[in-house]
């Protein structure tokens, strides 16, 4: 895969990009104050009605700026709890109970305002309700702008797996006011890092050498900057999913990370460590391995690992976990093809590469380091 | 739409449709004794594991037959409980229960063994198992053998509507062995010919006027007799769904008799009357609204309900409905589109039409002298 090419100078207030996926692409609209902005609703609403699906916690925050957006509209709206622990079958219901409650119709336009959870689900409910309706992704956290709104994945969790039951559905549109990152608790703000650090880790190494730079920037919220980081990633992501929607090959270098990520997760039990921050810890793990295969210098690991700190993220995975629960964890994953634990390494920074040929052995030599902190 | 011609004479014992979308076109085997040749599925699975989702009634029938023919793949079965009161978001989390407890992965093949219940629920969890998974039909009814096989519709019932959720997920095939019928109660195997009929009604008039004589061969079982009726209801399904498969124009015909049907089945509680039982009176009280609008013949009108009383249907309404309820239970079906209830009604044997011009007040009274049976 070629690479974007070198960062650009200083990037207008407004962006916009085209994810080119046929009669289901869909523009990404990035900048500051779009939230209450008619003209980003307006040509992507199908029909008379809306029906916001947000969180108890964004809710407060957004809800009015985003009713200001939809005044032309019909507005119905359901709030659930705020939480990755609540992305399931039981709470997806209550949007359905919402929905069939109101009477909403196929025309009915679901908008999701909030964090990847929100999306996730909103976006689930909106594939399922009466077989599909349109949606519209309205991301408020850094990592629902730069990762969840883009690829169409939606789900919810099972107890025994994380997105295990969910569809391909795309968004008409995402709009993401980068506004709303002025209320994400820090923490949040580096676990968004994550997924934008990974991005130059798979294929765009001027953005990790820029990222180097510019993580204090972001952290600090600097809208160039932001902008810059936000737009880089989704057009890092589109170019993956564009070229491979259903997710039968390319698209798989996305989970760079998200093998050991998933792990963590679950094996801490949902919550305790944030998507972001497994992922982050995911992807310094993902490089000792592949250093430990050989394929990755050790300056290499080291600036990764300390990219990955910069951005304010553990990279040192819990001591909680037996190896073996580790491999039991990492099996259920959906990388799993015909028994073979299929994982995303790295040949470089800026070069990832699936691979089905790591030896368990191994893989659980590294895991041990990486735990009692050696690797 | 042009007619299908005149009914063949007698068929072949085993026939193959092909349903035409593309990539996502797929062949319809009907025969006696398919379900343990090895042939019908090896072509179709994906993978060396299967899940087979079957119901408690029709396990005990047929899953060592089915297994017989699926030597081949390691084999995995979920048994749930049988009935439409099951076809929920509770009941199918049991199928992704027993996916991840198997820890089946991506290319695990699921095989749905029963009614358009099990088909509608299993092919729903194929659409969300880990974003999407293969499936075949299998299906042991005549009402899953003409109609739920047909068309990718799966999904699940809420307490506010029925197939609310869902996803539209086409099989790698449909495998229907006539030979299960022998075990189908009769009051089933009339709730299937409602379907069969509503064909005949929408474009087939050829279709129609066959079964006015052949309905009796066909609740006797004659196999040549059911071989047709089955494979010329798929071929007017599947052309129907292939001019339209995500259900944005003529699909909607494929409705004729569903608005009044599924009124009557949430109205009366799921599970009371049989989905063919409330769509034969569904096609009567069609056939009835659109006499009163001057479309249909009183001749017509007879005729239909003279059909449908042959296949041992019911031909009038449930009386403890009020019409307020009916007119509430019909807007919440999918047909709503702007506010304004879209029926699918009749301007001869053979020509169904949508129209979005029914006058409320017209309809309830269509209802009140059906219930009273002076239609």
């Amino acid at each position: 895969m070629s690479a974007l090419g070198p960062i650009p100078a200083a990037v207008a207030e407004r962006q916009r990009l085209d994810v080119d996926l046929g009669e289901r692409g869909y523009p990404i609209v990035i900048g500051r104050g779009l939230l209450s902005d008619p003209d980003c609703y307006r040509p992507f609403v199908v029909g008379k009605r809306v029906m916001i699906v947000s969180n108890e916690t964004v809710a407060p925050l957004y809800l009015e700026a985003l009713r200001a957006g939809l005044a032309a509209f019909e507005i119905e709206q359901v709030i659930l709890p705020d939480g990755e622990c609540y992305k399931d079958l039981a709470t997806l219901n209550r949007i359905f109970d919402a929905l069939l409650e109101r009477r909403c119709g196929r025309d009915t336009t679901l908008i999701a305002l909030g964090g990847g959870v929100i999306g996730d689900m909103a976006g689930f409910a909106a594939a399922c309700y009466q077989r599909g309706v349109p949606f519209i992704q309205v991301p408020t956290t850094l990592l629902a702008q730069v990762d969840s709104s883009v690829g169409g994945k939606t789900g919810v969790n099972h107890p025994a797996g994380k997105n295990m039951i969910g569809a391909f559905h795309q968004p008409r549109a995402v709009i993401a006011d980068t506004a709303t990152l002025a209320t994400l608790p820090a923490r949040e703000l580096s676990a968004g890092l994550a997924e934008v650090v990974k991005y130059g880790l798979i294929a765009d190494r001027p953005f990790f050498d820029w990222l180097e730079d510019r993580v204090p920037a972001l952290r600090a919220l600097e809208p160039a900057a932001l902008a810059t980081a936000i737009a880089r990633s989704c057009q890092n992501k589109a170019r993956i999913v564009a070229a491979d929607e259903r997710e039968a090959g390319q698209r798989a270098l996305l989970n760079l990370g998200h093998s050991f990520g998933h792990a963590i997760e679950a094996g801490t039990g949902y919550g305790t460590w944030l998507h972001g921050e497994a992922v982050g810890t995911g992807l310094v793990m993902a490089a000792q391995l592949s250093a430990r295969l050989g394929w990755l210098e050790a300056t290499a690991v080291a600036r990764i690992r300390a990219l990955v700190a910069s951005c304010g993220l553990p990279t040192q995975p819990p001591t909680s976990l037996s190896s073996a629960r580790w491999l039991e964890l990492m099996a259920v994953d959906k990388k799993v093809q015909a028994g073979r634990l299929r994982l995303v390494l790295l040949k470089g920074i800026g070069e990832a590469v699936l691979t089905a040929d790591v030896d368990p052995a191994l893989l659980r030599a590294s895991i041990a380091s990486a735990q009692a902190g050696t690797e």
